[in-house]
């Protein structure tokens, strides 16, 4: 079936169900960053393949939109599918919902999917849409009904994760999810967001590309814990595992039953960001529903000691596979063919000579020049260019290891560069140190600490038009909130940094044709002194990978960021190079050598 | 009567009220920072004279719910009232609610009078004693039964705020706000909040104190502009000139009738954090309410090209002021007797020497040694202690002048400083260097750029309660909303830094038992370059004092802060010398003379 015929298939649909609109969000029914195919609509309904959109459909039009990363990708994909691409103003805001209250008359009816759809996105659109009288109809999965041959939900063997790496039970961590559910005066936790299961039970699968996730549904109570999965998924072994440790296993589908029949005044805890309609609207209206930050999302963003053991570990074999990538790359650059798939590709390989290397934690950002300014660029065949001795290649990759989630941007000039390349790079270092440098009070917020991240670049005019700084979870999403450093949306910019905590520094600068500047380091909150004025707070750089000298001015650097700079590379020498052979030790002495002052 | 007594008789109207408690709070009608004698039914009540507190009367206990800053003072102050002193844990948070919501029998009733809480607050108590089935009586004002002899309202003249000093028409502003109204959609918009009033209409008085405002409220609608206002107050002359701006006398109680007669579906736009619940409530159901920053609040913060310019000639005379304050309290120390309370009335006959003057914009914080550390201290005759020449003298201090309104702190050294007095000095001082220094895009919010006056201080362990930046009216309040440099509630923290605000920067360290130090000066947001990144904005300090150097240890600044303070030394040189005596003249120039490096 071609999009065109789709699209006629699922307005027949529309017509019988008196849908004047319908909606395709790019989400699924756990509201997670990477989607199954099972429930990827957009991509098979239009041939488009982004992360980012929505489409919507009525009698006379169809549109998907999208923000301005995805313009080209979109206007390519969408060719001759008689859906058109609408460009998003501010990208991540439902703009087509004014689009809808516009075109739509009184009384109309606008139908989506309540599986796929947010209680928040949900809300939303009842509260624009109730002055003009418009009807919201969440029950149909249209596209679902036309979708011949639609994959099946992922069907990964789940496994054990042990707890020599997870440093904590799952019985400990059910009892500190319960504690914590005592003082909010809840009787349920509703768990919908896949990185919170697969943490409180300490179980980990491939359901989900880039994230060892199994597709589930958790509740907890204080006499039953239930686990919502596809039972076939799991070994027996696992299985009484679970069971002892006071786990019942239920269908994944019976989820909302379960919902269903809570008594009376229950009280159930859930966080509105990642609990879609559907569930929601599950729950008995004489319950009481408690909404926040889910519990085990809060307590999984402070790491225990022995996952801050094992992620300084992963970080050498992360930045051993880092370092021998670069080292190949200069010495084989201009004798053989290499492309930025091919350059990922290769890192990967490196990756996987690393012991408990799972596979990449996202799709590497591989821009070469101009493809750097592309904020989330990701190569395709289309897009592919070949590298060549000359210009700046931003490299932005991570690994899941069995023992912790990396996540480094490296900007590395595979030539001689220019004034401005040079100026441009020293000022997002300057960013990148002052942020790691910084001590705060505990108390402090994300969003509060920043500017220093940006403050060398605004001093000149310049900009970057994304966060700086995301949680990263522990052989989990590499992608984690709660915490964040930036004001946007992504994060809850109410939750404190907290020692435990690891963020991502990384700060950028993309000039639109030429080139992209990143240096991205993952940094652990430790606790520094305590004094009459409070609990202060620190960054540890976790990350191993050396920054490229070439590309410093070095006269814009103080003597402090110069200090770090020259402490950095000898921590980063001593911890890397006993993995390297003699001539990689040779090659990384020299790209990690001492910054004088002049 | 004694409070006693005072107490007795509420008590015996209580109950013939059925009121099992009776709130009062410190605010008045307006909800403004300086309350009016007609309004202070706290210190009328109890004898407590502190700017913030709330009184909370039962049958069987009367308390005041009051912060730190003012624990020793009503302690004092309630000795022997039968009134007892409830500490709060967080300053001006409404603790007394969860008090009430435990003592309180299920269907209680409390009274408070609806004409000086403002909605906020009421909606907050209706809330959360909602759950105790807890009523709300807010139609007596039973402290106003008792008061014998009650001060009357303000009555002090009003005059017309002459353009040439306003540099806007009221005909220009009423227009700029209409077309403000129109965009947001309301027919009317209601000012409750004296300093938007006395803006809009070019209008000052002395109805309060420090700030020049005349009581009254407003009413802007598009056919027909109301002030309600006592009119024996207004000049005929300037009566004459109003109602040829189209605006209509009314009396001053009128605004609640003139609320009630707004025909259905009147859209009606307001401030709920300066309206209070009385008004907010004579407003019929069947209006709309729009809720928001008032529209004056939000132009008048952007002071215009006239009023920027007076302000800068202000500064001078301000400087001028204080320059000869510090040269004559360094010659004068020791040799005459000097006390916190007579510097700070020395410093008010210098200001008075200055053309324009009209009085302080804030009751002097003079705090010497120990006392600096009380971060609102203010020196009364009780508490006031000789200055000798020794130790730290904070000094924060402003004046109304017809040309504008200002706000300045020093800390100077009276002896030899220590090492650990000049260490906190210049940190403090790197702090107020860093802000000033920022440039920053368009769309930048005061709380981001807030740890820039924090980050030296953070990095040693120090810190500050309060927030670094307000905003500062023009020849109106001298804490002026909606702009803010922190984190905290006053101010809005949504609010974008736009050029033409003013703000304070003013961090500091607070050694209890030993000294303050705080280093203020405030700021005017100018353009700065337009790139491909936006339009950037920076600072230009408007301050002009000497920073006493005598605290600076130079070795912990960096060149570029060093450079910053040779540069205003000389810029305050330059522009203050000029009318100072030859003597004078010599002691600036010696201390503002450069800082070298060494």
């Amino acid at each position: 079936m071609e999009t065109e015929e789709r699209l006629t298939a699922l307005r027949k649909l529309m017509n019988k169900h008196h849908f004047d609109a319908y909606i395709i969000p790019v989400t699924d029914t756990h509201l997670g960053e990477y989607v199954p195919a099972h429930w990827r609509c957009i991509a098979w309904f239009s041939g488009f393949t982004g992360s980012a959109g929505t489409i919507v459909i009525t009698r006379d039009f169809a549109g998907l939109w999208t923000d301005s990363r995805y313009f080209l990708q979109a206007e390519e994909q969408l060719k001759n599918t008689g859906i058109e691409l609408v460009r998003l103003k501010i990208p991540h805001s439902p703009e087509y919902i004014d689009w809808l209250k516009e075109k739509l008359k009184d009384g109309s009816t606008i139908g989506f999917d309540s599986k796929v759809v947010s209680i928040g996105l949900t809300g939303k659109l009842e509260k624009f849409l109730e002055d003009k009288n418009i009807q919201i109809n969440t029950s149909k999965d249209l596209v679902g009904e036309i979708w011949q041959n639609r994959p099946p939900l992922p069907d990964s063997r789940i496994f054990d994760f042990d707890v020599k790496f997870s440093g904590v039970s799952r019985e400990k961590k059910l009892e500190n999810v319960k504690q914590l559910m005592k003082e909010e005066g809840v009787d349920y936790h509703l768990l919908t967001a896949l990185d919170d299961i697969a943490w409180i039970f300490n179980i980990r699968a491939n359901d989900v590309k880039y994230s060892p996730l199994a597709v589930s549904f958790a509740l907890i109570g204080f006499d039953n814990t239930y686990l919502f999965i596809d039972k076939k998924k799991i070994p027996d072994k696992l299985k009484k595992i679970l069971s002892d440790a006071g786990i019942s296993l239920m269908s994944y589908k019976e989820i909302s039953k379960a919902l269903m029949k809570l008594g009376k005044g229950t009280r159930i805890y859930l966080s509105p960001g990642s609990t879609n309609t559907w569930l929601y609207r599950s729950i008995p209206s004489f319950c009481k529903i408690i909404e926040g930050i889910s519990i085990p999302a809060k307590l999984k963003a402070i790491k225990n000691p022995v996952e801050i053991e094992h992620v300084k570990n992963t970080m050498v074999k992360d930045g051993v596979a880092l370092t021998r990538f670069f080292f190949w790359l200069e010495r084989t650059i201009g004798k053989q063919k290499i492309t930025e798939i091919s350059a990922s590709k290769k890192l990967n390989d490196f990756r996987n000579q690393q012991d408990l290397y799972q596979g990449p934690s996202f799709a590497a950002i591989a821009g070469y020049r101009e493809h750097g300014a592309i904020v989330h660029y990701e190569p395709t065949p289309d897009t592919d260019i070949e590298l060549n001795p000359e210009g700046i290649f931003l490299l932005d990759s991570g690994g899941q290891y069995l023992d912790g989630t990396t996540d480094t941007t490296r900007s590395i000039s595979l030539g001689n560069p220019t004034l401005e390349e040079k100026r441009d790079f020293t000022l997002v270092l300057k960013g990148t140190i002052a942020l790691s440098l910084i001590e705060f009070p505990l108390g402090t917020r994300g969003f509060q600490i920043e500017v220093l991240a940006r403050k060398a670049l605004w001093g000149n005019g310049l900009n970057y038009g994304h966060g700086t700084g995301h949680g990263v979870g522990f052989f989990l999403n590499v992608h984690e909130g709660p915490q964040t450093i930036g004001t946007g949306a992504s994060g809850n910019l109410e939750t404190i940094l907290q020692p435990g905590m690891i963020l991502s520094d990384e700060p950028g600068i993309y000039r639109e044709g030429k080139y992209g500047i990143r240096t991205e380091n993952l940094l652990l909150i430790e606790k520094s002194r305590e004094t009459e004025f409070g609990q202060f707070l620190k960054f540890k750089t976790l990350t191993l990978c050396y920054i490229d000298t070439k590309l410093v001015e070095k006269s814009l650097l103080l003597p402090e960021e110069k200090k770090w700079l020259n402490d950095y590379h000898n921590k980063v020498y001593d911890m890397i190079s006993p993995y390297l052979t003699g001539e990689e030790k040779i090659w990384l002495k020299e790209k990690t050598k001492e910054i004088r002052s002049f």
